[in-house]
């Protein structure tokens, strides 16, 4: 995918890919320009793509890039136009490499280019409070509205009869219509997505966004952070009530109301129509269903199925859970 | 009541409600002016009412409205100087007119009316950090400071000897006397109300307030959002601590102590001299007694008497608790 | 200990302290200066201690203090150089006489004495956005960064190659190097520490301050409260996601990571390695050990060694917990 928020500073030789990532070859004939890191599917010819598990064999078999990131014991499962990159773990490799590439992913400091909307073309464009602040590569539809020191960092695209609350940061976000952001929420950050390491800790890079469809809101203190490799979505006229914390990747679907205090961990998609009471918590890459309930408090652990009705810790049937606990 | 807060734009004459919303009567002989709309008890002659469920049928006998917004099935029980008005959904209807007469109360929007407190007289009477916004109707009592960045938005009361921190927002609240309110707070906001529709959401108004009465201290990150159509109240020498999430309506007793990340939902009645233990959560429309002990992390889906002691998700008797997960 | 943060207002007389804690005694045959509360182990001959419970006897007996605040039952264990004051509620007295040397540890009001950065000599040092302010007894290492309308109050010391991101509050804090501090924290307020009385609760204050140790990255809207009488502690390369409540007192040992929404009560002491999931809550006084890894949702409310898994609430073995559950 193209991408609009962080520039891909490639290409990068293959030698210097060699070179970087401290792979001994002595199989590369000739030097290759290498525009992108892409997954195995989405790989062109001139791009360096990567296979860490058996899960994606049959893909791996019909992938059109020329380098591939890989381990000794998969490699022969790559076509002949794919030269394999043997290295020890395939994913801390990609991460130093996708890094290399998208180098403004991976921390993120305090936006430099923000400045004072009133010293910006927006100030005609959009009603705002005081002290608030804009970055680089921002635009507004009409008739929006931006609270009090809220700073809106570069890389957001926001649409038509939205209103910002105050004291609230967004970067790396597109808003679609007549979504409401209350006060003092951080959307767009970088997920809490690394490889621990006892000396230090790497960081992955965040290459993702958020996107927030029509009718949205967004309440209080709310922290949305941006996917890794794909984006974070809420679905349309989905509502979160306060301090609610939603995490890189997430996906959720229409018309979803999640309550109070609610946390939902990495890559976990949400279907529509859901409904998830305060304090429940959702764990990382799972799959909940359209017209599912959750009960306030409950701990899901693993997928639920359509038009289900959960509560408990971990959540189970609803009947179930009220009759064992009469 | 008398709405301190809240601009009441009525009287609205009968003839518009009706079209507004979108009622087929022929019963309506004459116009008149309409001055708010009250429940069954309070109305007087010149207000309308509703009627939306049988348990108010004692109450519906007797009340003194004109008008009241009610169903088919429920008509009947009212008294013959009350015309009806029939309506699908009656909570709908009500909550579509009391936008029409309080306009103000449906979203809350940044306050446009909050500048810098230098360029207020109130800058003789607080002492105050740096970048302080305050709205219009924002009085203070003597002796009180307020931290840097915070926005005392429009509708705030505040006493004597009150300490607000920095980067906090508050609007439509009245604080009491000796209250410490501590960093990046939000109160009285709107609650997490509305009537979910599948193509958008319609957001009841909120038009009570937050009250916090003497001596309580609310810890850094807190959200209180004010009532809906009554206040939401925090007792005198009540503390909270950080990250606690009070949703509209709530009402908590004196001398209670409420730990980190507890939520409570909206509506419930907490009495006096409770402790509840970090993170627990209370579901809404609950009622908690007098003396009361929560342990942390528990999940209260029903009513408990005074002088409990409870804890578990389910919450139940502590000793059984502690006894079934030995 | 010396106390780089908080100003001792002593020496305070002994004839003063007695009349301050309203203690009716006439052993006291001269007066004398008194430098300093300390506990019974470092308490020197210019110092008061206090002793409040049987467990510290043999501590007691080698006392260097020249007085003591106890109870009648234990002040026989007292040696000869050392005066016994007795009292109604040690905790209490000591509470009411640290605040007295200490009253700027009490209340945690703004800083009145934060400005502009711009106005300091930081400014040349310290990479910064807008509207960031300092207060004093602030310094910096080489390479930082502080986001828009950051307030660094005073006493913080930040090592290198630090990133204090936007909308951050930081107060009596000792960062180390190459930490991360993302955006809406507030970090080293006092505790929810005080004493529970009806008609107004006593503070008690917090002289230690927040420690957080090289590496650390910390995510938005985290509360972390300074210690009362010792620190609360983040070790090295230990990683918190966004939304998290550390507590007064609290130690956390190296590498270790916790997910969004966690909270760790008052005084508990987690050790190196340490995972904890999304939500999981702790309760106070405890001690977890090395290696331990603790399931998304849990309850922790006892003591777990080193190298165990658990989950649940309360949490036990991970795979019963599993198995159980099933």
């Amino acid at each position: 995918m193209f991408n609009p928020f962080f520039k891909n500073y490639g290409p990068i030789s293959i030698s210097d890919i060699i070179k970087y990532l401290n792979i001994k070859t002595n199989k590369l004939k000739f030097d290759q320009e290498i525009t992108d890191v892409k997954d195995l599917y989405t790989a062109s010819n001139t791009d360096i793509t990567f296979f860490h598990t058996k899960k994606y064999k049959d893909i791996a078999k019909n992938t059109k890039a020329s380098f591939c990131i890989t381990t000794e014991s998969l490699k022969n499962d790559l076509p002949k136009n794919c030269n394999s990159l043997i290295v020890e773990n395939v994913l801390v490799s990609v991460s130093k490499l996708t890094s290399k590439f998208y180098p403004d992913s991976i921390n993120d400091n305090f936006d430099e280019t923000a400045k004072p909307i009133t010293e910006t073309k927006l100030k005609d464009k959009v009603k705002f409070g005081r002290n608030v602040l804009v970055g680089n590569n921002v635009s507004f539809g009409s008739n929006c509205i931006i609270g009090h020191n809220s700073i809106i960092e570069k890389n957001v695209n926001i649409g038509n009869n939205c209103s910002i609350g105050s004291n609230t940061i967004i970067r790396n976000t597109i808003i679609k219509d007549n979504v409401r952001i209350l006060d003092s929420c951080v959307i767009g950050k970088h997920g809490f997505g690394f490889f621990p390491i006892k000396n230090k800790n790497l960081r992955y890079p965040h290459i993702g966004f958020v996107i927030i469809e029509d009718d949205c809101e967004i309440g209080c203190g709310a922290t949305i952070d941006r996917g890794s490799m794909s984006n974070t979505v809420i679905g349309r006229n989905t509502y979160l009530d306060n301090q609610i914390h939603i995490a890189h990747n997430v996906k959720i679907g229409e018309n979803s109301i999640l309550a109070g205090q609610v946390g939902i961990a990495g890559s976990t998609v949400i279907g529509s129509n859901v409904k998830i009471g305060g304090q429940a918590g959702i764990s990382g890459h799972l799959k909940i269903g359209n017209n599912v309930e959750i009960g306030g408090g409950s701990g899901v652990i693993k997928n639920i199925p359509d038009n289900k009705k959960v509560m408990g810790y971990p959540a189970k049937n609803i009947k179930e859970f009220l009759r064992d606990n009469k």
